[in-house]
């Protein structure tokens, strides 16, 4: 990577790290005869998305309406917007039913009946069921919601019901992989209950499961029909954090120029802060609260040090490194210093490009 | 405000509030003769940079170069880029210092030695100098410190000495007001006396002083020379908890269709997350984190509820507003709720415009 070549806060991505990603998640997939449908919110971008080509991916899932005309505009004809219906939206998600293989997400009677109503033809719509996360969705121990919604899916001839959809996000409050483990096949076995359950009434209906910490920690996907991971491209230290992934699979970085140098702090201020990583923080065990952890850039991409350094500090533009002083002699104002990020949906959201580690600049959406 | 042509999240603005919140601050600082140097990084918009035009302001502060590029193209002609000088920027500076009266911030000797061989003509600095928030800046108390690098400005042909440059961003972790004026007089006395014993050798230096509790807390500027608050000109909730402005002082908000009714979690979810809000939040003083606090939107604008509900989850599109049953029974899918941020400075940088509440939409730059 030119490093000499930057001159601000810039997004790396290391196109290796992140292609190896996407290969190991859709080669489980494949050997479980699992429809790999991922997420494409983590990188919101086109470029990205073509590596999922090369592993056959056909099928994605997105956050926002927006970004589902972003991608159908590039081609992607099979897009699950996994994200509740915003019924305002409705000239939208019509338009682009007309052109794609669109799926809608749904998990309260009223937007069932607005659908039905307002849809200018047959569109797919996933269930949204609750397996413990408490976001969205209806629970999936509510038998009478389910079948009051299930039933009235079923007499629309607009809404084509293609399945259930559970975001286990719950797996991102645990302590230890086994706890994620735990939740995961808990939620597997309830959610393959629930299609039996209604199997008479709709025979191809399938399971769809999301999850980063499930999906890469769960030895196989033999009992889901679909899943939709979407952090796992990039990963970052809250997956780390989580025992997900480790250092070697974390594949984007912010380059960051030093603008201050304060030794008699134990500090090195970058230029680099809340409109770059967003305020997303983390608490490591130790109890102290990061922002990112510190990467030395090189040729290759980047090195991590062997202790590690963290950003501990976090204003609009700047961010405060709190370093040791034998690392802070060695640096000197105008280098470049990458960061790692705390959560790398966030951050890819904050930049409008990506520069890879063979220095190609690569596009991406802007998220607002 | 035409709250039926909304269709997604939108940034609201009442100009009404915004123009207050300025015309307060200049008649403040004319009163004392201070110069007013508004920072601009909290509303990032040529828009809203004109209201200010209208009480006299010539002089502004950016927080990069980038925005000081976007400012100076839209006719400012005397900026202070507030952030240390990234010595990688230099192509760009010198572009700058060649149109306008550009302002450069330092406080370190490697970067005075750099700008005096490679800036292109002659350029105004401040030394940032640390008052207690120690975050970037010379300690006020190093002495050595002060006298190396002062005289070695003084010896640069290209430098042109403004003044002494401070941001008391230690008034934010305060716990009662009195505490914010205490740190506030210490640090005006404490620069007035670093300005005095420097005053033979540039007689013509100045003070600047910057951080929003601290402005709106003093009743007037009679001994700073400059004044450079940003966030003033929109509040936040983040204001309001430190006791520096009222609700009715906000200017803010961010307009979130619901997308999900749960009155058995007590729970609102609305496309409305961290992209949105970047993830600042907030304890309040029973203990609770907050991401925003819900306002009701009209035709004027929006109101507040009298009793506050807040927005207690952010994931990345999601937004979840813990409220009580008789309001989730009051509110519709496809209903808009406004949500007044945390922090105003990062909420603005997540959108590229603004709706004004009579209905204008007016435009901002985008952060990166």
């Amino acid at each position: 990577m030119n490093i000499s070549s930057l001159t601000r806060p810039q997004l790396l991505l290391n196109k290796e790290i992140c292609v190896n990603n996407i290969e190991r998640m859709a080669k489980k997939a494949e050997l479980s005869g699992a429809i790999f449908r991922p997420h494409f919110k983590t990188h919101q971008s086109v470029a990205v998305g073509a590596w999922y080509r090369d592993f056959g991916v056909r099928a994605i899932a997105v956050s926002s309406v927006k970004m589902a005309a972003y991608f159908a505009d590039q081609g992607w004809d099979d897009i699950t917007i996994a994200l509740p219906v915003n019924i305002c939206e409705l000239d939208a998600i019509n338009d682009l039913a007309q052109k794609i293989s669109l799926n809608l997400l749904l998990d309260d009677v009223q937007v069932v009946q607005f659908l039905d109503a307002n849809l200018l033809q047959s569109t797919g719509v996933f269930l949204k069921v609750d397996c413990g996360y408490q976001r969205t969705g209806i629970d999936i121990d509510n038998g009478l919601a389910l079948d009051k919604i299930l039933n009235m899916i079923k007499r629309s001839a607009k809404l084509h019901f293609m399945g259930f959809l559970t975001h286990s996000g719950h797996t991102y409050h645990t302590s230890n992989t086994k706890e994620i483990l735990d939740i995961h096949h808990s939620v597997v076995r309830r959610m393959k209950r629930l299609k039996q359950r209604w199997s008479s009434l709709f025979p191809d209906a399938i399971i769809s499961i999301g999850d980063t910490p499930s999906m890469s920690l769960a030895p196989d996907f033999d009992d889901i029909d679909e899943v939709r991971p979407g952090n796992f491209v990039f990963y970052d230290l809250m997956q780390r954090e989580l025992g997900v992934c480790t250092n070697n699979q974390i594949a984007v970085a912010v380059a960051c120029p030093v603008i201050g140098l304060y030794p008699q702090r134990n500090s090195i201020v970058i230029h680099g802060g809340g409109v770059h990583f967003s305020k997303e923080s983390l608490r490591l065990k130790n109890g102290n609260k990061i922002y990112g952890s510190v990467v030395f850039l090189n040729k290759e991409g980047w090195s991590w040090p062997e202790e590690e350094i963290y950003l501990t500090g976090l204003s609009q533009e700047h961010g405060t490194i709190t370093a040791p002083q034998r690392m802070i002699k060695k640096v000197k104002h105008g280098d470049f210093l990458g960061v790692v990020p705390v959560h790398s949906c966030l951050t890819a959201a904050c930049f409008d490009n990506y520069l890879l580690t063979n220095n190609v600049e690569i596009e991406k959406m802007i998220s607002q």
